[in-house]
């Protein structure tokens, strides 16, 4: 039997990517990108800073270019590699990133007099206009439907789908109701391979719709049309267009189309997977199981655990969901994240372009990694966009405390990156408090990928080794699996994983005396913390600038 | 009788400038500055960023060069200008900047041995390596001697002089026991130029002498032996060794000496004020009066006002000092003042260097200009270099809140403008509180003369029009006008400044529209400056991100 090969499409939030793994290693033979061409750098902004769209033509050409490309490179990295190699295309796209559709679900956005109206793109992830919706939302919920908000941390974000639906529909009406139904990001990519964006034949992957737009077994899908329509009446109206057909990434959505085959060089009939969001492909991609958490660090965090279905749960606060079999069937997923770590530093280098020439990631990178911890003086919150978890709120801003008048770009950068890494302690204190175990840190992403310092830091602050998977593309990675396993390559999830992922050598290990000055600095970081964003914050602030001098002056000695 | 002359010798934080002014009518003819050759831009810095030196050498060349240039400048600009038109010098400075002298008054850092002794040196004002020192004072004092604070604001500030002379006695034993004594920089020059520098013939103002060394005539001068004493022995025989004449401006300390008049060409016996700080001299030049609130704005700010001595006066907790005599005789001087106001917007282009090439002064000016208040999101902190009035804290720094992905450096620099008008209204309503009734502002320094868009935030901030005192160089000014009254020339300063002064015709008004949300702001400065800086703050800070946010959302709309 020849060798086989899956395609792992990755749409992260400035390109998408095609990766071409060879399903009995786990080899990445080829892969291309491709930068989204609408806005900038895929992202359409406004005026108002809660708003980020992108237009999903970009989606359309970017998967036919991106495919192509990684064929040629294959035919170029392997002898005689043909195209009838490929056996499965598996799919992954940022999320919660809804689009209003059709009645043939087709993106509104494609039609002419939609086609730059900003209501009709896709609401991008980071897209925070729907805030009042979400707060709106959390408290109907929490009045009436308490058991929805248990499995989403206890708020609903602005970040998720019904928050920017209902947002459209107060803002932008006429979008909303020229909607036949709106659909995930990572849904729509694999029904518009398959042909099966019809309402008819459409299938959601339980993994958006269990985190993000509290669908649960338990309560017979998607949130019921009574609650809906107690936020108003055409929201519940539009829950009886929404599929019915929920699934696991342990099946197909359908096969390739020739349209598709056409335009791609692929066999038709190319069983394409269940989508799913990024991050808990990446999971599934580095190796996720029972005890390992995968950390995705790219401009946004995503974290995931897993946790077997079979032992009992309590519902984490702050989390972003638990939802069953949303990351690997047989196990509750559990998602946490930081609404931005890459994008609070590429904030600071591109808006702010400190120290001239020498104000690159790499310059700064290296003079940050000359610092003491504690040297600088300063403290950070990571809230540049929000916070994710455990606070569930986006309505909080950054903050950097302690400058002097000598205070120098790397130190700001150190800082922020600290702030990043508390933020990331924070999280894995929480999945502990409540049970969840964590006896394995594997990082993933860009950041991960590329910026030993960040990995040094993340150990020293939390006082844990950190693991970063073997791939740089564990995305893309984990779509390859998913596609091998429903093509029936592989007969389960854990027998693919263990062919097809594994670890660097490198294990970066913390640093006991670094470690333990940043046990201190986490306790100031956590009283800011709770000062700002809690509402139970122990009061007085009064001792955390003076403390952060002491330590300054201590380490400085 | 032909036009008569004063010099006003003012001496900065950078450089030195030497104005002559027609005592007639204030025209300031001629003048010349030149900058500190040693350290950066004449201050010597080191690995703490609270060590802050100059080199006495830079202050005699500086009177040498700035004199000689000044002349021969007024030679050009005046026809037939004559050095014997001059009739006085005043001399200003910063402070509190104390050196240690040997026992002939010259400065240990003269003798080679001490040259490049940093504890040799003048600890400039802005040093703050004292500031445990000005803590056990403080301590004691509130123990044994609770009038001392009563009169400088309730805390001994770490820039003052007995917290510098206590910090070098414990860390560089071998200056203290070197030297004879210590004088402040403003009373070292006229000294210097009268050749009165031994300690028999040495002469003091009363100005830093009350302002900073707890020097009253109530209690009989300098603080008493036994005080000193029980901070360290060889500080309470330090007392003995300090000069018994204390004066206010309104004498001279004695006549230029032949040499002096030798090197720069002006008449030998020319007399020479008492020396005073530069703020103090500023507030003369810029017409000082009951009700009459003079800011002088430069890298740090003073806010100086007066009240008639006849006028019962409470002690006002927080000010830098309330001194009988040190502005004008016959009036309480009151100082307070922020640690930096020029030197936060320097920090952030000179260090951060946001922005690359648009990262100026000027081109972030014009851009913060077209933002509104609240625009941004953001609020700061105006701590960067501690707090004087009304903290009394140099262990506070920098806080930068409300940072978003899309932050910008024109943001950030009209939230530190903002940041130095709130500290500025702090002030105003500390006064007022106390019974010190501010009808009017006037500002000057090179902040006040070169950005109208920072007056412009001033009037917005605090509600009160902003005037701008006419002329550029205040502090040299206000020494020029002492110069004429020690001279004869005018019978009194309320002469003197009537005839030598004045406004710009351009006043700042507040805009009714902006000081409305500026009000909403400065609640949530006070609430943030309270839980960070005073141990009564009120805990919780949950409200502050989310009201900036509100306000910014109202402004945008």
């Amino acid at each position: 039997m020849s060798t086989q090969y899956t395609i792992g499409l990755d749409y992260g939030t400035n390109s998408v990517r095609a990766l071409i793994v060879n399903i009995a290693n786990g080899a990445e033979v080829a892969s291309a990108a491709w930068t989204y061409t609408h806005g900038s750098q895929g992202v359409i902004l406004s005026r108002d800073p809660n708003l980020a769209r992108q237009h999903p033509a970009d989606y359309v050409i970017g998967a036919e270019i991106t495919i192509k490309h990684a064929l040629a490179a294959a035919k170029k990295s392997v002898r005689g590699f043909r195209a009838d190699q490929i056996i499965g295309i598996g799919v992954d796209t940022t999320g919660s990133t809804p689009l209003p559709v059709d009645a043939n679900g087709q993106p509104l956005a494609f039609q002419k007099k939609f086609t730059n109206h900003p209501a009709a793109m896709a609401w991008l992830w980071k897209d925070h206009t729907g805030v009042n919706e979400a707060a709106e939302i959390t408290a109907l919920a929490k009045k009436r439907r308490p058991q929805f908000l248990a499995k989403c941390g206890g708020t609903y974000s602005s970040e998720w789908f019904w928050s920017k639906i209902l947002h459209c529909l107060r803002t932008a009406p006429e979008v909303f109701n020229a909607a036949h139904a709106w659909v995930e990001f990572a849904d729509y990519v694999p029904a518009m391979l398959t042909g099966t964006e019809h309402p008819d034949r459409f299938i959601a992957g339980v993994c958006a719709a269990g985190h993000k737009a509290m669908w649960n077994a338990n309560w017979g899908g998607w949130p019921d049309a009574a609650f809906l329509s107690q936020l108003d009446p055409r929201l519940g109206q539009l829950r009886g267009r929404l599929t019915p057909r929920v699934h696991s990434i342990d099946r197909a959505v359908g096969g390739l189309t020739t349209a598709w085959a056409g335009k791609t060089g692929l066999p038709a009939g190319l069983p394409v997977a269940v989508g799913a969001l990024d991050a808990h492909l990446g999971a599934v991609g580095s190796g996720v199981a029972p005890g390992t958490l995968v950390k995705i660090i790219g401009t946004s965090t995503c974290d995931i655990a897993i946790s077997p279905t079979a032992r009992k749960l309590a519902d984490v606060p702050g989390l972003c969901g638990i939802v069953d079999g949303s990351v690997l069937p047989g196990n509750f997923g559990l998602e946490a994240g930081q609404s931005a770590v890459g994008d609070i530093f590429n904030w600071f280098v591109n808006y702010i372009q400190p120290g001239g020439a020498v104000g690159t990631h790499e310059a700064l990178t290296a003079a940050a990694a000359r610092l003491q911890p504690g040297e600088s003086g300063l403290l950070a919150l990571d809230w540049n966009n929000g916070n994710r978890t455990i606070l569930v709120d986006q309505r909080l801003t950054g903050l950097l405390l302690g400058q002097t008048l000598y205070t120098t770009p790397a130190e700001i950068y150190r800082a922020l990156i600290e702030a990043t890494a508390f933020g990331a302690l924070t999280i894995i204190n929480r999945f502990e408090e409540f049970g969840v175990k964590i006896s394995s840190v594997v990082n993933c992403g860009g950041i991960a990928e590329k910026n030993p310092v960040v990995m040094q830091i993340y150990a020293d602050v939390t006082g844990r080794p950190m693991k970063v998977s073997r791939s740089a593309q564990t995305c893309a990675l984990g779509s390859a699996i998913a596609a091998a396993v429903v093509a029936g390559a592989h007969k389960d999830y854990a027998t693919a994983q263990k062919r097809m992922t594994g670890l660097k050598s490198r294990v970066f290990k913390p640093n006991a005396k670094a470690h333990a000055t940043y046990k201190q600095l986490y306790r100031l970081y956590r009283k800011l913390h709770d000062a700002l964003g809690t509402k139970k914050g122990s009061g007085n602030l009064y001792d955390v600038m003076k403390q952060l001098i002491e330590i300054r002056t201590s380490v400085r000695k």
